[in-house]
This record gives structure tokens, sequence and C-alpha cells, in this order.
């Protein structure tokens, strides 16, 4: 029941022939090809590849990653290269395309035989990658309304094996207009002799070509759909999205919030080399350099007084520290909020104030905790009180920092993750020492 | 081509006859209807619902939160509440009847009319929800292998309204062990005579019922299928996951890496209470205060190095400030690297070499920088060169903490996300001004 191991598919494809991979071929899934090909070494890589049918080395390629692609794809003569061009699907080829120059691309292009599809992919490729356009496949099953489901069901047996899904038949005009879609369900489940625009459903949930690709993952968490059908402005069909590309870009986007939420690429994989890291992470740390710089000046503003009460110095981290905390919370949940499309301008207002609650309630509450600590700690009440006030009024700033900042890159058309925690992070270190160092100097007398 | 707007769906179904409205019923997705229902005040919400008829309500159940599903539910009668409960999948109704106790979850299981359901719903209550059997339904198809294509399209026109997909059909033996599977598209591509098992797939990739949930999303995102069958340890198929519960679990995998990088329960919405929210974060604030003073203890133990020098002050939030964002920097991708399955046991050696290498480079660039602003800020080079050293000490400390804290975890079979931050920020705190002060107090004489 269980699948071969990677190692026996191994050892498979290594150790058969030709003849004996092609009788089994429709039980191998190129998903485990490409991951047992990832690890071997170069030269058992075009000797695995080589065995097996163009087909299946197009769809190896892929389910590969983009920068893997051409590698995979420049092991073959120029003409197997073109077979197996010829054998991928539209999307997948303009994925692989779009990683080379244009000029580059056209020669790839033209090793296609038939015209549409060369047509296809070109057009393909005019789309921004990360829309609705960039997303779809232009192999889809059209058929005409005045069908029944026993013509349907012939015409399928001939055209089906060359489509990204035979899952849903989409119902078109004679300029193309989308009018309707019918399940593969709702077409076996008729009898033979119905009518299609009889079991066709009418108010077909499609997707403009320029929406933006986070907001059709959406559409589809919410339909829970298989395939949704891509439009232009006319209503004129494009092409076919389907559910398992939405699970790449869930994960992508995903991704891209969580690292730049931490300051590091959205690209960077963790298994790769030193150099890319650095690209990656020393940009961030430099910008955050500045606004620490930012903070350390602050603090200057203060040295006569921490000098002549040095213990300020020792709750300072502290200070700053839960700020910091209090700020993350806030932001984290606002921008994961966002993604998820819980947070809208509609319920924006009545969250900033639960926002500003909370991190009242919080900072009063570390802020009565740190003043005990800070009284029994030094002896002295008023230097409690100074802590107590400064954790109260930095958290709540904390908290408005971390609503604020991203709304706002959000109505600028940012992306709110980028960025976000080091401006979050200034404001909670700059308020922070502000606040701290401030009442301390006002109450000075008091503290020495 | 576009679909009803939500307020031209609410006017419509508040306006409408049951009549006009189960004629066009065909045309309204559950999850607009959901969305329609959310906003509306509660005395139209019955309203609504009490027109739709009972698969529609149904359906809007299963897709709402698990918090809404009882609230909605409990509007209708007794009567009513079997009827609806009668056309629920086995899997929602099992996720349904998991938010309540097993003793009231039984009275809803006696409205089931069908022995069958009542059995399989209590089946499915058995396994722990984050797990493929707590994802699984148990409908699907199921069909021998010695039939043709044509008695199967027989056979489907009867079952599949009842099935929660007809995509995938398994094939069984006689003692129920899952044999092969056929996706409808081998199937209408297939002539009617055609034998089933000379077009199944014998090479099934089943999931075993215990198998955690984010595990099970990761097979999916690998094969891109829309479905996989579920197994019990003697290969007997015990239902199916659909790959829109699937995007669920994404989302939720992810929202709960990214809350608990923050220091914030999984489960805190942001347009959730006030209260909600302080009981998620107040104990993280908590937690952290305590590693807060912990690094404030260390600070104090220099007071007399930073009275003498008084300027140290100011440095202090540069020196934990750029340890903290290169420790989160590496926790972070390491995190991600985890849950996307990038990071393995196998190469973390590697990543482990080259995180080091990425914490030297990057502490000797951000070190160099700060030192030759110290020094030109306070005029001493000593100062620059302590500060200097103190930065590349705790940015490498920092990104080898942001490595094994979360590998450490995983190995004790701790989720890697789960506080992973505050012991990061704790080691790259107390290791700042041990470093930074610690070196200070070596080199005082030359610092005065």
């Amino acid at each position: 029941m269980q699948s071969r191991t990677d190692n026996e598919l191994l050892e498979f494809l290594m150790n058969s022939s030709v003849a004996e991979i092609s009788e089994h071929i429709e039980d191998i899934h190129p998903a485990d090809v490409l991951d047992v090909i990832e690890k071997v070494e170069e030269d058992k890589l075009y000797i695995i590849l080589s065995k097996l049918p163009h087909w299946m080395v197009a769809e190896v390629i892929g389910e590969a990653e983009e920068e893997e692609q051409m590698k995979l794809l420049s092991l073959f003569s120029e003409l197997n290269q073109g077979k197996i061009l010829n054998e991928m699907s539209s999307d997948d080829l303009a994925d692989l395309l779009g990683t080379i120059t244009p000029i580059e691309a056209n020669k790839f292009i033209e090793k296609l035989t038939s015209k549409e599809d060369r047509d296809d992919v070109k057009e393909l490729l005019t789309y921004d990658p990360e829309t609705a356009g960039g997303l779809m496949a232009t192999e889809f099953i059209s058929i005409m309304d005045n069908k029944t489901v026993q013509d349907t069901f012939t015409y399928l047996q001939d055209a089906a094996p060359d489509a990204e899904s035979v899952y849903y038949l989409y119902v078109l005009d004679e300029r193309e207009v989308l009018k309707g879609v019918l399940s593969l369900r709702d077409l076996v489940t008729a009898t033979f002799e119905t009518k299609i625009k009889d079991i066709m459903s009418e108010n077909v949930i499609s997707i403009p070509a320029d929406m933006d690709q986070e907001e059709v993952a959406n559409k589809f968490e919410k339909y829970g759909f298989m395939n949704m059908p891509v439009v232009d402005e006319q209503g004129v069909m494009l092409g076919v999205i389907t559910v398992d590309d939405i699970i790449d870009v869930l994960r992508e986007e995903d991704t891209e919030d969580i690292h730049r939420l931490a300051g590091i690429d959205e690209g960077e994989n963790v298994a790769g080399g030193t150099i890319a890291s650095i690209k990656s992470r020393l940009p961030w740390l430099c910008v955050n350099l500045l606004t620490a710089i930012l903070a350390s000046s602050v603090v200057s503003l203060f040295e006569n007084t921490i000098s002549q009460v040095v213990v300020l110095a020792t709750f300072m981290p502290i200070v700053a520290g839960m700020g910091g905390n209090a700020g993350t919370q806030t932001l984290t949940l606002v921008v994961r909020g966002i993604a998820l499309g819980q947070l809208t301008y509609e319920n924006s207002k009545k969250v900033l104030f639960k926002e500003i609650r909370v991190g009242m309630i919080n900072g009063a509450s570390i802020g009565c905790g740190v003043a005990l600590l800070a009284w029994l700690w030094s002896g002295n009440p008023i230097l409690g009180l100074v802590i107590g006030c400064a954790m109260l009024l930095n958290m709540t700033a904390a908290t408005l920092a971390g609503f604020l900042v991203p709304m706002t890159l959000k109505k600028l058309k940012i992306d709110p993750a980028l960025a976000s925690s080091v401006f979050v992070t200034t404001v909670t270190d700059i308020c922070g020492f502000f606040f701290f160092l401030g009442l301390a100097t006002v109450f000075i007398e008091f503290l020495v």
C-alpha cells in the first residue's frame, strides 16, 4: 500500500531498462523522481532522466524549484529539449521561460510545434507572475451549452488528455465569453440525454487576470474550489488556475510575511549559501543599526542623569525590551489579520481601540510588577513610580505603533510586513528611553 | 460574469420567497451566505437561514468558524436540527460535535437516521482532530476492480450525490483493503468497455490515520493531489481527505508559527475581545519580564564600571538590539525551514556552520561600523575596540542561539516556534551585556 521509499525508487531507476521503467511509469510520481534526483550526483542525474519518457521529464521539471528548472533542461540535447518543452503545460512553461531573458525565451518558444502553443506561452509571459494571469494555464475544456451529456463524454474521451484539468468544464458562447460551469461530478451524475445548459451553473465565480495572487488564494480558500476560471475585462475566458498552484502561493506568501517580519529577504533559503544569507540579512541589520543609533542618542541626552543615578542603566533593558515585546505582539497579529482578511477597514477602528485597551492594561500590570521590583531592589519608591509610569506609557505607545505602522503601509499599498518591525522597535526604543529617563530627570531630586 | 456582491445577495435572501430562493439555490455558494449572515443582526439571521433548504444550512454551518457552528445550529428547532445534521458531511459533523462535551455530542448523534452515519461519526470523534483521522471524511466512492467503465458510470449516477468527492474512485478488495486508485479523468477518457483494473493505478499513495496534519499538508503540497485516501495499519481504507481542508490546515499551521514566534497564543484573533487578547499576551510578557530581569542583573554587576564611564550606557541599546536582530533572523529562517521541510537532520550540520559563518561576517561588519562610530563619538579608540569586539562575539552567539534553540525544541518534540524567541533574546541580552560591559571592565583604565 505504501509507495516506494526514495532509495527503492533510486535503485529501480538506476538498474532498470527503459522498457521496464516505461512499463511501471504510471506508478511513479514526478514529485518522487524529483526527490530522488535532488540527492544524486550530477553524473547519475542524466542517466536517470534520460531513461524517462519526455512527458515525465516535463513533469519533473514542472515540479522543480525555479532555479533548478533550466539546469535540468540543459542536460538534454537541443532536439530532446524541444520534445520535452512540447510536453510541458503552458503554465509550467511560462514559469520556466520567465526565469531567462526574453531573447533566450524566444529561442525555446520556437521549438514548440503548434502555433497555438507558441501564442499561448507568449501571451502568458506578458502577465505579472504574481497575478492570476501569471498563475493560470491555457489548457481547459470548453463546451457549448446546446450539447448533451453523452456528446460531452464522447468529446472528453478525445480532448481530455491535453487539458490541465477535466474536473470542471467551462461553457462558453461564440465570442468565448464564459457563460457557465459544470463540474465533472454534475456530468457523471446526470443521465446521458440531459442538455448541458440544464445542468450548468450560471453564476460562475471567475477571477480577473490582473488580480494579485494573494487575493486569488483567498478566493480558493473561501470557496473550496478545485479550479477557478480566469477572464479578461469583457468576460472572455483566458485560462484556469488549479488549487495545487494555490497551495504553493499560500506557502510562498506566508514565508514572505514571516521572513519580512524578521528582517530577512523573502527568498532566503535555510539550506542556501553563506554569501546569499549575508546579502539577505546585512542590509536589514544596517537599517536596524541606524534606528539603534537613534535610540542611543536619546540615551546620550540623559547621560548626566544616569551618571547621578547609575541604577537607571540597570533598568534600561527592561523598559526597552518589554515595549519591544508588546509592539511585536500587536504588529504580528495585525500583519497576519490583514493577510487572512480578518482585519479590514470596516473593523479597524474597533481593533485600534481594543489594542489601546490591551496596551494600557498589560502596561499597567507589567508596570506595577516592575515598579515593585525596582522599589525593593533600590529601596526607593519614587524609582518604582518612575519606571512603572514609563512602562505603562511605553507599552501603550508600543501597541499603538504595532497597529498604526502596518495599517499605514497597507494604505500606501506597501506590504504591511515589510520593514514594520524596524519602525515599531524604533518607536518603542525611543519612547521607552525618553519616558523612563525623562521622568527620572524630572524627579531627579528624589532619586539621588 | 461576476458573482453577486454581498449586499445584493443579502437583499435577495431577505426579499425573496422560499420558492424563489430554491429556484436559484444552485447559483448561491454557502461561503457567500456565510459572509452575508456574519454581517446581519441576530433577528435577520434566522429569517435568512430558515428560508434556505436544510442541505444549504448544513453547508453554511460546515463553512463557519468552529465557535460559530453551534450558535447557528441552535437557532433551529430540535426537529430541524436533526434534518440539518443528516445533511452534513461526516467530517464537518465530527468537527462540529468535537466542540461540545461527549454527552451532548451523543444527543446529536442520536438524531442521525442511518446507523452507518452514526457509527461513522462516532469513529471519527475518536481521532485526534489534528491528525489525518481528524481531517478525513468517511464518504468516498469505492469500486471493485472487475467492473467496466460503463458499469462504473451507471453506479456513479446513483451513488455520487452522497460522496465527499467523486474525483477519485478507490478500488478495494473484499477485506476493504485499498488496492488501487482511478481518477475521474482516467474514467472519462477511457472507452466504456475498458476494465477498471486495466486503468487503475496500483501504486496508491495513502496516509496513515495517525499522521500529523502538518505532515499530511506537506504530502498534498508535494504531490498536488486533490484528494488522498486514509488507511489503518492493515491498509483498510477508512476515509478520504480533500485538498480544501488542507488549505485550512496550512493557514492554521502558518498562523500558529507566526503567532508563537511573536509570543501570542495561536488562537488569538485580531478582531477578538480585550479580555481574550490579554489572556493571550500577558503570560508571554511575564515570561519575557523574567528574562529581561535576568539581563538587568547582568548590567547591575557592572554598575561600578558604568558610573565611571557613563557613555557605556549610551551604547548598551546598540549591542543588545543588534544581537536580538541577528538572533531573530536565524531563528525565523530555521523555524520556517523546519515547517517547509527544507531543514532536516541530514543538512543540519551544514546549516549550522553556515549560520556561524554568517554570524561572524555580519558581526564583524556591523562591529566595525559601530567601533568607528563609538571612536568618533567618544574620541576614544579603545571604546571602539571594546564595542566592536562585543558586537562580533554577541552576533555570533546570536546566530548560534537562533539555530540551536529551535533545533533542540524539535529534538524534544516541542514545536520549534514555541518560546524560541524568549530563549534567543535572553541569550543575546545576557551575552551582549556581559561581553560589552565585561570587556569595558577589563580595559577600564583606557576608558576613563
